[in-house]
């Protein structure tokens, strides 16, 4: 068989153009079971592109997709019934993701599960290159403690997790300073210890004297004023976290741990709305704390608009060189990748500060979205700087 | 239309039969969220009947089934896409269950997760007529600590939760005995407190004086010896968590916390898997603890001859006389409906302890199986027995 020309010419566009529509698809084969599996569970994997793989046995489904990031992508059925299939490739860090199956958004059965977005739901690892900051290493161990304690202003028990670092427990005479880290919106009081491996980074912290030893205390944000039994259930929810925070919580960890009660020796922060929230108690408090922490978030959330330091938060920013007297450090971070409003909220924010001559630190996590990477760098970042 | 008195009789005949099949199927309709599920979900449910509920949204599933008690029961449809469906009823306590969908067994997006059958998976709490002992109240709670150690023996990163009584934080001179509680097979570290409710136990018995307050350390009972890096794979993995409790675990407990030391003031107790562990673990170490307790195991499981004293685990039961001086309890436990061979089994070691002489304490569980009520209950009772 003897071809023309343009044969040759049609032929080889055709190849270059399928190469080059499947260079974004080809996958590299070098999967690994993330870090955050099941015990002895192969997947969900991921490769060196950052790629997530799943796989799921069901036979009798029509459809089966991984869903994260947003996208969901058709998983394939081989001639067992077991489902795979791989996502693009994603940021470095930890996501939460789902399976659906013929509709059903179910957590995946190889994952262990995390509390974020509403609900305890399958979280992945993809390896980072500075993971080495939160890797679970061979230094002295601190504890993370379950502390259940009954709310009187929200009439119902809740929790806050302690860390105490491993000095704690072997010299029972020294006390310590204190930090109070916020979750964010959707997560709760686990959020800090399991997939902000907060415990981890401080371990590591002080194992290379780079942190101060130091106790945190990580809450439920959510925390609403209970309900007059006689009153409509009409009433909205009055959030009373603040007051459960002053009130309730810190009262009973000084008297629970050997905490340093003073304001120099507290700090506060938190992620996303949890930043939003400590913010304000912040500048409520500051006979309480001397240290904040915002990560990914400020008061102003979600404007972007120019703020009035005479108006904003009842003009708690007015005073510039009184604010940098009280507060000994008030530290702001971001993720690169973030989407709006925070990027431009953040920076009004900022922008508030310079003009008031207000003294911050400001940290930029490199191409990290509103995540935990983000949040785990600026825990690591943040908590450097604390008590010295 | 008038009817032949035999019409009349057959219909009759007909429509009582179908009342009779159905009163088995009749649902009361007093379902409510089971107490284990995430927070908010309103699913899965369990009625007066102890029936369970489940519910999700599957749209485009041809099967959905309710996976609990080794049944799958058919869920069904409606034309929102969300499929309901009942099981028989349960026993009292809490049950280890997931879904099926289209295969797919994944599990239920309502519940909160256990660690199970060697997975995460949904629980469901039927409630139980005795269930204030292990409620959460309003009484002084003690701590749940994580705490991660690096074990040399396995040359890997292990994990154990101490519960610490609320008395251990407020008064830190006093020392407390120490109890080692270990889970059964395919569960984990985390199950005695997670769905066994040690701490809530504890904090019930300490606050009504019923116990003296204790620490109780919760290891992983699968433990295996460190490979050499040049040794065959196909080795068969080798056991060390003995010697993982005994060299390393209970030498950090006492080193990290304030125990009292001594075997009188120590126990150990567990249950299935993790009884027949403990009972040789007790019987090679009686230097190292005086109180023995076995929920729902004997060490010659699975088996249920005669067992001959003089052989079994080597003739440590020989000597009854000298046992009844060293060991101050030696508990059992027992659920009523629980499967071969655990009676039998359990029968014959009861036996043998009666032929030699042994003193021992026997209880049984009324109307449970193999399942976490006989085991709170069993802890229940024996922790009400130690130290004294």
């Amino acid at each position: 068989m003897r071809l023309s020309i343009n044969a040759v010419i049609a032929i080889f566009s055709l190849y270059f153009q399928s190469v080059n529509a499947q260079s974004e698809q080809i996958i590299t084969e070098d999967f690994k079971p993330s870090a955050v599996n099941q015990p002895e569970r192969i997947f969900p994997k991921v490769n060196s592109q950052r790629r997530v793989r799943a796989s799921i046995s069901a036979p009798n489904a029509s459809k089966v997709q991984l869903d994260i990031g947003g996208v969901k992508y058709d998983m394939r059925k081989d001639d067992k019934g077991v489902w795979t299939g791989e996502s693009n490739p994603q940021d470095e860090g930890f996501h939460y993701y789902q399976l659906n199956i013929d509709g059903a958004s179910v957590p995946d059965p190889g994952s262990l599960y995390f509390y974020g977005a509403g609900r305890l739901g399958s979280g992945i690892e993809i390896p980072s290159s500075d993971q080495d900051f939160f890797a679970l290493k061979n230094v002295p161990h601190g504890l993370v403690s379950e502390n259940i304690y009954f709310s009187k202003l929200t009439n119902s028990f809740r929790r806050c997790f302690v860390y105490t670092p491993e000095s704690y427990n072997e010299n029972t005479k020294m006390r310590y300073p204190v930090l109070y880290l916020q979750h964010g919106s959707f997560e709760d009081e686990t959020g800090w210890s399991a997939q902000g491996k907060a415990n981890l980074i401080l371990d590591n912290l002080i194992a290379s004297k780079k942190a101060v030893p130091m106790i945190i205390v990580m809450d439920n944000g959510y925390a609403y004023k209970a309900q007059e039994s006689n009153s409509s259930d009409k009433n909205p929810k009055e959030s009373v976290f603040e007051d459960v925070l002053i009130t309730e919580v810190i009262p009973m960890i000084d008297a629970k741990f050997r905490t340093i009660p003073k304001r120099e020796n507290r700090a506060i922060a938190g992620l996303s709305m949890g930043a939003n929230q400590t913010m304000r108690i912040m500048m409520n408090h500051l006979d309480t704390f001397a240290y904040y922490g915002g990560f990914s978030g400020t008061a102003n959330y979600p404007n972007s608009d120019a703020i009035d330091a005479s108006t904003f938060l009842n003009g708690k920013y007015k005073d510039g060189n009184a604010l940098n007297k009280q507060i000994k450090l008030f530290w702001l971070g971001l993720g690169t990748k973030e989407p709006a409003p925070f990027p431009k909220s953040i920076g009004a924010f900022r922008t508030m500060l310079e003009q008031q001559g207000i003294k911050y630190d400001y940290y930029e996590s490199p191409e990290t979205a509103h995540e935990w990477l983000t949040w785990r760098r600026c825990l690591h970042q943040f908590a450097s700087k604390l008590f010295k």
